[in-house]
């Protein structure tokens, strides 16, 4: 499995790739992880999109490196906390907007990449579910908090007890995703929502991250609620309210 | 703006009304604190109704005003804390139900006041978001916190990050609304939902809202507890009961 | 109205019966708690079902005893706190996958056992609500926890204030629940998931349950954590991963 990373101005694609429909061995979840902390310093990203090869967003976790890798206490945890969870935690904590783009297999270690995301575009292709159950597992504590970031307790129940695999309009019907959009247009939908988000002020979008992550967390400090208004003084915020007063459009310069 | 306010028997009437689509400028976010404290100690009243004049609910905040009341720091953050969010307060706060009555633009404050109300009768002409990122600014936290009181996180990063409008159907397939009808049909529907509350005795409903607030704020203590069976020996408890066994309708005094 | 409880080997069928369209009564409130009780501690258990007979879940708890047995306030509060809760927290926190079959009328308590249930299924015919303000109560805090676990805030304001009755159509837009089904397939559907459920490993949803539960309630402690790998190295697990790399499908037996 290998990771491709490509830079198009502000935009940074990453792409999900290998054999068993994109499965992510070891080096795969630790290259996320580095990948998304470079990410978080570099502020001339506006926005990142994380999708699959060959018609699948990921399949899971690589099982075939499990018998080397994780199969017994220690290397199942070591697994689970120091190898899947930096990967996630780094995607969720990027103060950038990140948008899974969502073709085909989203399962396991798929579906738990993509609810790290702040937004998920998916194909009708597409398919979601945990079926580890089958595998004799129960899912890792950090892995379940990052499903349940998008998933209600609820669904979560079902993903887990029962492993249905839900198809993308029952995801969506659900909550599981953003948009779902007709195959053939997926990139197309994707395309427009970095647009919508560039237009936007990158101060705003990262305070509003940094925020809703505060509050979710039941973390709104002082310091945390002085910090939502850090955008006041930016030319930004002076330039956008002077281009609405103007009819005109903005032109932010990240700062 | 200004804020109009009438009164019928238990129901009343709040409409919103002014330039721009009904946005809400500085005086109108202090009458709004003002009349709802009010309201909160009238015990007479049963439901009140939130609506906007001429189409629309709200088109947000007076961004007219911005460069008089909200231009630096301290001014940005005044505007969001002590002129905003006692309104919102004041709303959710509010012992009787509350109704948003929804046509046309639900935007910005106006969206923060529809998710401060109980329910949100949507029209199928209504329009949803928060498209603030445009301005050079994110979200206060007094009102992020009003909006995730009925957007999940997932959906609130997609109204903030992407700045997107979402219709009705959108907006109630993702819980934003509490029904959406024919465009003809809102006031109907609405007075159904006043009849539905009033059929209701009106303790029992305060003393939901108040419990609802407890457990959702993670603050259910032994009082707010004991708090919730307040109505145990009430007339109207009694009369509830009594009519349902004698296969009558109740007539509920309030007492 | 009584309570059966059929066993087919890993299996258990539980049936509300009774007048009333099956209202439930305190002496079946109290063995609801002791059979679910009883059900923890059987390990051989895998699953189980609970529906209602005479094509009804159960209509509420049952009024014609409340001028008995809740009629005060210290009879309310005993009745809610020690008669439902524990009924409700037994379901809740039982060990095995609990699913609730629904048809007709799931109302009141029926719906807070419902609540409590991890999977919901429901035919076309089913009705849902919670319409006491029209007896001149509100929810009791430990029934409102249970029906917070799968209605949002705002769906229980809906359902609370309004006193409105849902089909299993809104029902399941809402999020209340899990798959809705023409009503001649209830069985079958039913049938289907507890075969998916049997698929996967015991431990692993023991587990899954168990973290869950941790993490809703704000109470992933460090033996929580742990304890969310208890499967690493029971015969489950490495039967489930072997199967799975050889293509085949597993055994698992439950240890």
């Amino acid at each position: 499995m290998s990771l491709s990373v490509s830079r198009f101005g502000p935009l940074v694609e990453v792409e999900l790739r290998g054999p068993h429909h994109n499965a992510i061995n070891v080096a795969t979840w630790h290259a996320l992880a580095e990948e998304f902390h470079r990410f978080a310093s570099d502020d001339r990203i506006r926005c990142i999109v994380i999708g699959g090869a060959d018609g699948n967003f990921a399949a899971g976790a690589d099982i075939a490196e499990f018998n080397t890798q994780r199969h017994d206490l220690a290397s199942v945890r070591h697994y689970h906390e120091n190898v899947i969870a930096p990967a996630l935690f780094a995607i969720a904590g990027c103060p950038h907007p990140v948008i899974a783009k969502i073709e085909g297999f989203c399962i396991g270690g798929g579906l738990e990449i993509a609810a790290s995301c702040d937004l998920r575009y998916a194909s009708e292709s597409a398919q979601f579910g945990v079926p580890i159950a089958r595998l004799g597992f129960s899912m890792a504590p950090d892995e379940m908090q990052a499903l349940l970031s998008v998933a209600s307790p609820a669904l979560a129940r079902e993903l887990l007890l029962e492993g249905r695999i839900l198809d993308a309009s029952e995801a969506y019907l659900k909550g599981l995703v953003t948009s779902v959009v007709a195959a053939g247009e997926l990139d197309a939908a994707v395309t427009a929502a970095v647009a919508r988000i560039n237009a936007g002020a990158p101060l705003a979008a990262r305070i509003n991250k940094r925020l809703l992550h505060a509050i979710t967390h039941h973390n709104l400090t002082a310091a945390a609620r002085a910090a939502g208004f850090d955008y006041a003084e930016s030319a930004d915020h002076r330039e956008g309210v002077a281009a609405f007063l103007a009819r005109r459009s903005p032109t932010f310069s990240g700062s």
